[in-house]
C-alpha cells in the first residue's frame, strides 16, 4: 500500500488484475465468468466480489465464452425523430430474420442518461449494441467498443478502430441538394445548420456543411456560400421566432439548402404563413425525406437516406462483430435527392 | 408414467410443482430462487433443471425477495407512431426522476413478436412492463400480470384483474369532436373508423365511435349517424387510393370525425389537392394532436390526449405495482379538443 499512485484514470481491470485482487488463478475467474461446472460458492463469491470492488466488465472474447443472450440493444438519441424510426424499423426487420430481439433504450441527447444505458445493455449481456446519433464522444465509444461489439448510425469517425459505423454519405447528399438548386436556376443559395450541442466533427449535420461548401466550390460560387445558423431543436413543431430572423435577413439567400426535415418542414411553413412564395421567392430543400415531407400540401424536396437501408446494414455489421469480426468496417450508404415543389 | 393426460393446457408450474419435480423441499427451492447464502451447487442445479423443464416463472412476489434490477421494459406496439412517442417520452421523464431505466420494445403491431419480447423482460428480471397499446388478448395479458408488474396504456380493459389500465377517456374526446362539429352548424357528421385487425373491444378507435355515437344521439341525431371505414395504416404517408373511395361517395357526409391524426392528415391532404374545399365542402377533425395537424399549412382540429400526463400517470401506478400494490387500477386522462381551421 505504499505504492505511489499516479493521477490520472485507473488502469482498466482485466481478468489478471481480478485474479490477483481475488487471490485466485485467472483459470479460476475465467470458470466463474463462464458459469462452469464445479465452482464452489466461496471462490464465486471471492471473484465477484473483486469483479465489484475494481469495476471489472468481461472482454468481449471472455463474453462470447457464455453463450448469446440473442438480444441487441439500440440506443436511439430521441423516440419523437421520425427518421431515427424508420432506421430502427429497418434494424428490427433484419434482426427478426435471424434470432435477435431488439432492446431500445432513448438518451435524451444526454450523454449521461446514454452511459448509463449503455452500461445496463452489457451488464444484461446483450450480444452487441447499435447506437443512433450518439451523444458520446469518440474515446467513449472506443472504450465500448473493448468490450462489447458496437455499431453507430449517424455519427461520422472514419478512424475509429473499436467500432463500425454505418452512415449515409451526407457528403453526397448535401451535393445532391445544391445540384438541385442550380438545375433551377438558383447561384445565391445559403445552408441552414444548427446549434449542434454535441462534438460538431462526428456530426452529420457537419458532413452535409461540408459537402454544401464542395458543392458551391465546384460550382464557382465559393464566394457566395453562406452558413446560416437557427437554434436547436428535435422536431417538426413550429418555432417562428428562429426561422422569422432567418425569412427577415435583408440579404436573405434566395435558396435555402436546410440541413433537415425537421427544420425544413417548419421553415416551409412560416415562409407560406407569411406570405413568402415558395420557390418563387425563397427556394427550400430538406433532408430526411421525411413521411410530412412527402404530403403534397407540404411538397418539401428533400435528401432520401434510404434509412431501412441503413438499419439492415448496421445490423449485418453487427452480427459480424458478434461472430467474431474485430477489424473496423466504415460504411455509406448512398442517399438520392426527392425533388419536389419547394426548390 | 402410467397418468392419463386429460388434453388441455398443463397446469401452470408452481414452487411447490418444482419441489416435487426437483425432489426438493419448497424452502430450498425459495432459496435457490432468491439466490441465498449456503445453496450447494447439486441442489442449485437439479432446481433450475426443474425450472427448465416445467416452464416454471417465479411470481411476482418471490421476484421481490431477488432484489431489484430498476429496470421497466415497455411494449411498443409501434415506433413510427408520433403521439405513442410522446406517450414514452412522458414514461421516460418521469422515470428519470426515479432511479428506473426503460429498455422498450417493438411489437410491430403482431401478437407473436410482443409475446417474445415480453418473456425476454420477464427473464431479464426487469421490475415491471408498460404494455403500449398491446395486441395481446386480455386472458394472455392477465397470466402476464401474474407474473410481473403490469401497466398497459391505450387498451381498454375496465374489468382486468391482474394489471392496471391508463387510457386517455377516448370516449370523451370523441364527444368533444362532435361537440366542436355541432358548434360549428354541422349535422351531417359520420365518424371515420379503421379495420382493426386485433381485438375490437380493447381498441382505443372502438371507445371513440361508441363516444360518437352517443354524442350524436345526445343530439338528437341517431338517425344521421354513420360509420365510415377505411384500410389499415400506422403514419401519415399518403394512401389516395382509400380516402378516394371516402371522397367519392354519392352521399359523401358533410363532417367527418376521423379517429386519429394518422388517417385525418392524409384525408385532409388528399381533399385539398383535388380542389375540395376543406371546411367549406367538407369539414374534418382528428384525434391525437400530433405535431404535424399544428402545422399552420395542414390546420387540423384535433383532440388532445395529453401523452406525457397519461405516460407519467401510467409510470406512477407501475411503481406503486412495483412496490406491493396488487388491487387493479383503471385511471382515465381527460382529453382537450384543439379547433383549428379544419372544421
Amino acid at each position: 500500500m505504499s505504492k505511489i499512485t499516479v493521477s490520472g484514470p485507473p488502469a482498466r481491470a482485466t481478468i489478471r488484475t481480478v485474479a490477483e485482487d481475488a487471490g485466485v488463478s485467472v483459470a479460476a475467474v475465467s470458470k466463474v465468468l463462464r458459469g462452469a461446472y464445479g465452482v464452489s460458492d466461496g471462490l464465486r463469491e471471492k471473484v465477484e466480489a473483486s469483479i465489484g470492488r475494481l469495476g471489472y466488465r468481461p472482454s468481449v472474447a471472455a463474453r462470447g465464452m457464455r453463450g448469446r443472450t440473442w438480444t441487441v440493444g439500440v440506443l436511439l438519441i430521441d423516440i419523437a425523430n421520425p427518421f431515427l424510426s424508420l432506421v430502427v424499423e429497418g434494424a428490427n426487420s433484419r434482426l427478426q430474420a435471424s434470432r435477435y430481439k431488439a432492446l431500445i433504450g432513448v438518451g435524451h441527447s444526454a450523454s449521461e442518461i446514454e452511459t448509463g444505458l449503455i452500461e445496463s445493455m452489457i451488464d444484461y449481456r446483450m450480444d452487441g449494441i447499435l447506437l443512433v446519433a450518439p451523444r458520446s464522444d469518440g474515446p467513449t465509444l472506443e472504450a465500448i467498443g473493448e468490450q462489447i461489439p458496437v455499431v453507430t448510425i449517424a455519427h461520422h469517425q472514419p478512424d475509429a478502430a473499436r467500432f463500425d459505423t454505418v452512415n449515409s454519405d451526407d457528403r453526397v447528399g448535401a451535393r445532391l441538394a445544391v445540384r438541385g438548386m442550380l438545375e433551377r436556376g438558383h447561384r445565391d443559395i445559403a445552408f441552414v445548420f444548427y446549434t449542434h450541442s454535441g462534438d460538431e466533427r462526428t456530426a452529420v449535420a457537419t458532413q452535409r456543411k461540408e459537402g454544401y461548401l464542395a458543392a458551391m466550390a465546384e460550382a464557382g460560387l465559393s464566394d457566395r456560400a453562406r452558413v446560416l445558423r437557427v437554434e436547436g431543436g428535435g422536431n417538426i413543431a413550429p418555432r417562428d421566432e428562429g426561422f422569422d430572423a432567418l425569412l427577415d435577413l435583408p440579404d436573405r439567400p434566395r435558396a435555402m439548402v436546410v440541413w433537415s426535415d425537421m427544420h425544413a418542414v417548419p421553415l416551409l411553413n412560416r415562409a407560406r404563413m407569411r406570405g413568402i412564395d415558395v420557390p418563387g421567392e425563397l427556394a427550400i430543400t430538406g433532408y430526411d425525406n421525411t413521411p410530412v415531407a412527402a404530403l403534397p400540401l407540404i411538397g418539401l424536396s428533400s435528401v432520401d437516406q434510404d434509412p431501412a437501408r441503413i438499419g439492415e446494414m448496421a445490423v449485418n455489421r453487427l452480427l459480424e462483430r458478434i461472430e467474431g469480426r474485430r477489424a473496423p468496417s466504415h460504411d455509406f450508404v448512398p442517399p438520392a435527392f426527392v425533388p419536389r415543389s419547394s426548390h
